[in-house]
């Protein structure tokens, strides 16, 4: 296995590349040579196989699609209410519009995790991680509503993310009034989350 | 172009499989052709191209994927509360479970839309007038809720069927009592739907 940190970075972020561009079955070690401009063969000195390289784009899909810690640090000193709760969704349909390519590989990622069991396992882990953080920082905090309230809007937000990437169109205008994906994201937390 | 009807049928489920198991780069003429067991060169009589091959396999499905209409009539003679709603969804859940097959293959052509505007416009017409169909529906029978529940609804049942198809096991036990995804069903419109 070769060893330079910086070059294997950039082959992983080519791998998000080609995952969101050609979909799972793109993804091979040519193409991500390719796509991060390297000589052929270069991918397979760095990842042990497709697994391996998968196990590294899902790993540095959750650190490239993080909250960004200031800007979270900021909105956690308001107070502790439902405002408070839309304003952490919008910063994350925000990081969904910014990094389009990085969302769109993490559905790409589960559908070949319905071929792949040992991707299907690893996927699984990370995302109910994520999951069960979501609960402990929402129950910390002191926002509204319990863990009930946060895995049915962790599945709107989900559908809306899905929605919002794939065919923007069909929920333009289908509330009168209501932008997308900022006023659907404040209508989801209005509906789901309690008063307090 | 070919006329048989029935060949014609069994060349679009055979594209709906490929789609699955494949995913929409593996979807070929000579794929569904092997898939449908007819001799190489038979689908390219039937289908103009691949745009063609798609928008019959989206209309294959939205005929596949609907409600049985007796199921339907037997589930709207009861009163018209909360209770009927999450019936309604644990029915379209039920679905999901019988054609894991078809909602993945709708999963794959969301991504798929990503890549080709002319799918993307055909697909975004589809799954809009379904949305808008929903709050007809609802309205129309006089359940709890205004179209703003239903688009919510609508959001949360997207995520938990993107959820269940491809990672089941994030949501399993993570509602200690709540079976998945029968328990999440009612969850999820206990959470949504109004009571009255």
């Amino acid at each position: 296995m070769a060893g330079n940190p910086g070059r294997r970075a950039a082959l992983v972020d080519a791998g998000v590349e080609v995952l969101a561009r050609e979909g799972a079955r793109g993804l091979t070690f040519r193409a991500v040579d390719t796509a991060a401009g390297v000589p052929t063969g270069t991918a397979s000195n760095y990842f042990t196989g497709r697994d391996d390289l998968l196990r590294q784009i899902d790993a540095r899909l959750h650190a490239r699609l993080a909250p960004d810690p200031e800007v979270l640090a900021e909105l956690m000193a308001a107070p502790k209410d439902r405002a408070l709760v839309t304003a952490l969704m919008q910063d994350l349909m925000g990081r969904v519009t910014h990094d389009r390519t990085g969302y769109l590989a993490l559905l790409e990622m589960r559908l070949e995790a319905t071929r792949r069991p040992e991707l299907r396992a690893s996927f699984t882990e990370s995302v109910r991680a994520e999951l069960e953080y979501g609960m402990e920082f929402h129950q910390r905090a002191g926002l509204p509503g319990g863990d009930e309230t946060v895995t049915v809007l962790y599945l709107a937000m989900l559908g809306l993310i899905l929605e919002h990437l794939t065919l923007p169109g069909v929920l333009d205008g289908v509330l009168p009034g209501t932008g997308v994906p900022e006023g659907l994201v404040e209508t989801l937390v209005t509906t789901i989350v309690p008063e307090r």
